[in-house]
């Protein structure tokens, strides 16, 4: 099977030494290539945009990878268009790694997800329904164990993943502490995401709201951002406190190593404890957590905000308006 | 009850602002107190000096506790010279809560343990057979979770607790690698304690060191240093590795906090657990991991070198020399 299709894609055209931005991309077109026997042609929709794109990118430290000279790697929902596989037909709509392009050739491997709910939208199984929610669902359980009445506190508290642990908390019976950077966040962090108490740590003292916030302390902290916040966060962990660190968006370089506060006193003292969480580790119960996530949306227990741009171009410069704070929500192009 | 007994014991005089030394204590004399219902006189015989005797005479960051002008809390092995409560009788020999001092007159709940055996010695329920042995033995098991073929680093590699998470290790199939500060505890830990691969952390390249001894990298970090040296090790951690923080004994003061490399990315990255260790909180499962200690010294299997110094003078100087790296092997005071 040949196609006459025109691909434009965005390609990796150099590694950043920190938050990678638009000069490290360039587009390019090309014809789409034939599609062989076990591929499938997925025509994209949507593209995502991920913090953990900056890893992705990055030499040091690194746990995936994309290389220069390669499309952008990135998660997408998208039609197939054309089958020589199996698994998929032709107007199935797919949830999986298909790169910041229009046309995408793979194998029945790239796919993360069937979508077949017609009365979810799509979009959503690249947030709460996609690495989003998975990530917020799996590392809040098998990291946070959380109980009824304990307090959970999550730095980027209007965030894909931030905003989403804040509702899966809060519906357990958690109290919520989120801080968040705007007055518009905070407004969305109380009236869409719930949280009972919400700091903007640009321009409130931390230390001071979180200890009004939490005069238990903390007993989960779901960690996106590490450095300053986080700091202040550890000194209320109460005994038995885990720290589930899953970003560390706040730190633009790792190389060399920035110096910040020793926790390992504040860990023994509090028997606390502080884990690496990565998604990846645990597709195994992808599906299932999932399932679960999609009960509650349709139970209007757990909402998300989108950012939205349109058109391809629109990514490249993303990943560093995310690190600048600059969405509301989780950050999508559309095609 | 009565006696005409006078006791010697070492009082607080004062709060250390780092590493207790000789002038926080005095000694005094007082006659031994009299015996009321439901107590127990008890003669000393051993006393215990712990790294974690810092710990409870600080005022910051403080999990257990001892006041200025009280008894210096330690624990000891003595034997019963007058009992008026049920559950312990004259001649009896006891592991418990007595105190840097002579005679104790306590209440049966300060009695960790009664020593039965008689073929084991004495003393070594004040380290591999007391705190030492239950806090390796418990942190090992309960957040290391060793798996035979792991590679263990232990900081402190001939200390008391050290040196039992050494031969634990070992005996679990691990491959061990121990850390410690002059040649003749190198030489201590290959021929005594069994170590696969000793790093003399004063003189040698840690770093080329570990690279060397832990190709796999580190599965599991048994940390009682903190510092310079842990900032190391941790550069080698393996995915899914568990760092047991169990004591900061190169870290003089914390309060202000120390600054270190931060650590979050390396746990992200590597998926790693770092988790505080306090032995009080597992009291329930203390008898039964003694037992499975005195098995192991039975079967020659655990041992454990004794630094032993005669006269409860000697005590009042021996936490600052634990913290110079003075003893070899577990701090005792013979009365």
């Amino acid at each position: 099977m040949s196609t006459s299709l025109t691909n434009e894609a965005i390609y990796v055209a150099s590694r950043p030494t920190g938050i990678p931005t638009a000069e490290n991309f360039r587009t390019d077109t090309h014809p789409v290539p034939e599609v062989r026997q076990g591929e499938i042609l997925v025509h994209n929709e949507w593209l995502s945009v991920e913090p953990a794109m900056r890893g992705w990118l990055a030499d040091a430290n690194n746990y995936s990878s994309v290389g220069v000279g390669e499309v952008m790697q990135s998660l997408c929902v998208g039609i197939v268009i054309a089958s020589k596989a199996d698994e998929f037909s032709v107007g199935d709509r797919l949830m999986g790694w298909f790169g910041w392009q229009h046309y995408a050739v793979v194998k029945p491997s790239a796919v993360v997800q069937k979508i077949t709910s017609s009365d979810i939208r799509p979009s959503l199984y690249l947030g709460v329904l996609g690495l989003n929610g998975a990530t917020a669902a799996t590392a809040l359980e098998t990291i946070g164990a959380p109980k009824p009445g304990e307090t959970v506190v999550v730095s980027t508290a209007a965030g894909g993943v931030g905003s989403c642990v804040g509702q899966l908390a809060k519906a357990l019976g958690c109290r919520t502490v989120g801080l968040t950077s705007t007055p518009e966040k905070v407004k969305v962090c109380y009236e869409e995401f719930g949280y009972d108490h919400v700091i903007n740590y640009k321009t409130d003292d931390i230390d001071a709201a979180l200890k009004a916030a939490c005069p238990q302390g903390i007993d989960i902290y779901f960690d996106n951002t590490a450095g300053r916040i986080s700091d202040s966060v550890v000194q209320h962990l109460a005994p038995g406190a885990r720290v589930i660190v899953c970003g560390t968006a706040s730190i633009a370089k790792w190389d060399p190593v920035p110096m910040g506060p020793r926790v390992e006193r504040i860990l023994l003292t509090r028997r606390a404890l502080m884990q690496g969480f990565i998604l990846f580790d645990h597709m195994d119960t992808y599906a299932s957590y999932i399932g679960k996530l999609e009960a509650l949306v349709r139970a209007n227990k757990l909402t998300c905000r989108e950012h939205v741009t349109q058109g391809l171009h629109t990514a490249m410069g993303a990943i560093e308006e995310l690190y600048r704070g600059e969405n509301l929500g989780k950050r999508l192009i559309r095609l």
